[in-house]
């Protein structure tokens, strides 16, 4: 084209492609019939898309069967020796593998994957301090192989992630499943446009406990420790709005929390809570 | 270069890269020891391989201990729905996922896999005929995914396969490990020059059944019925090595089969027993 006397910069803007993580935790996978439904609208999402699942209920379940107690502290599963073998079953086989099946079934090329698998996730062993949680991982620095990742992506394949991750030296590691979508979102940010979806019971975070209707729609950094302050924010949503602050200050664009059966007005932010850094 | 005054004819013969596919039965897996030796081993072999696993004996244990009978016929397990639970936890997850990190302990950059990821291995439910096996699958001709196998050892990783495979329509289904490992071979065999090891807890095939010094080297197909015939080869040795003509007669160059603790030497063909289609 050439740049006729004077000087010409060539400003390339790269429109990085739109990734979707979406992660479901137990209740959606406890009921078959709506996380059919849930599997088949997300078997129907364009474009790149992830699924990370937790699945206490059935481990817990298949656990006292077992004769093993599951113990928990903060509402975090303490995980012993017997624990382990549990939910390296239950995560990483039943509940994994029937997603899996169910999603082929919708034309959706899934492929079930743990942390140890082509070593996509690193963790170190949580330290004992107050707590002994027992086998638990905490993703490491770097812990995400997101080189890997975008190479599974590339070939058209859509991983479905169970809460599991390991440690190098041949334990595998239990992980909040909810920690494991914010750690891969942040991962990914610096490659692709990441969206991260959290799938609870709930219509989003609510202003009053037990009014559906009363929705937060957008929470930004700054109004957080006003609706922590105020107790608007407790319990378990603690954690999951604490992750989702971080991701969206680690490159995440939007963390939204809502219902399963809204996941296409979810993903459209039409429905949800929307957490981001900051509205421009 | 061109070819002055004549016919020319260009002949390229493009050598086919190897691929190592080797099966490790329940004996190896039950006993952790062997088993850290035999996965150091594996790891270090040059070259493309896959490890298929079966895993008996720890899905009969977790099956007794959730209340589950396991009922066979002809030595081949009876799955009913219960059943099917179980080996989707046991194979898919417990034995499976702890493979993977073992070997990624050893440097090895495994991902594992059951029939249903990638849609690996497509199955039809075995027909009730004079025994309902249940939730067992048959693999569908051409039911092996060979494109997608070849994108994923092409990005470096060593797939360890559960004996899984799924229906299409969300139903995982119970397949032999050696069946896996044979139409795996088949179907692999078109794009890479395979060999087959099927590790045991025997030498090989064995001339007299207790005499583990008695190793029968080679096996090829017109042996075969003199040996049947001779009663040398029964029981569990019939179906293992009617397998492995079959693999033979489609492609694979050769199977082996012979001791866990013997893999270096049997990759080699310097022990076990090598059945091929011919000795030319």
């Amino acid at each position: 084209m050439g740049c006729p006397g004077g000087i010409c910069i060539d400003i390339k803007i790269e429109r990085m492609e739109q990734l979707n993580i979406i992660k479901i935790g137990g209740t959606i996978i406890d009921s078959i019939e709506s996380l059919n439904d849930f599997l088949a609208e997300f078997s129907g999402l364009d474009g790149l898309k992830v699924l990370i699942h937790g699945g206490g209920r059935k481990a817990t379940e298949i656990g006292g069967r077992l004769g093993i107690k599951s113990n928990y502290f903060d509402g975090r599963r303490i995980t012993d020796q017997v624990t382990l073998e549990v939910v390296t079953m239950v995560y990483g086989g039943l509940i994994n593998k029937q997603l899996v099946a169910t999603l082929q079934s919708f034309g959706c090329n899934a492929i079930g994957l743990c942390g140890a698998d082509a070593n996509l996730l690193a963790a170190t062993k949580r330290p004992v301090n107050e707590v002994d949680y027992g086998f638990v991982g905490d993703v490491k620095e770097q812990g995400v192989n997101s080189e890997m990742m975008k190479k599974i992506l590339g070939l058209g394949l859509v991983p479905v992630i169970a809460p599991l991750t390991h440690d190098g030296n041949g334990l595998i590691l239990n992980t909040n499943a909810d920690t494991i979508a914010q750690e891969i979102g942040k991962a990914l940010a610096k490659h692709y446009n990441v969206q991260i979806i959290y799938c609870f019971e709930k219509n989003g975070v609510l202003r009053f406990k037990d009014d559906e209707g009363s929705v937060i729609r957008r929470i930004e950094a700054a109004d957080f420790q006003t609706l922590k302050a105020g107790k608007v924010i407790s319990d378990g949503m603690l954690p999951k709005l604490e992750n989702a602050l971080k991701a969206v200050e680690s490159g995440v664009q939007t963390v939204t929390i809502g219902k399963a059966s809204n996941l296409l007005a979810l993903i459209k932010a039409e429905a949800g809570t929307q957490i981001s850094k900051a509205y421009l």
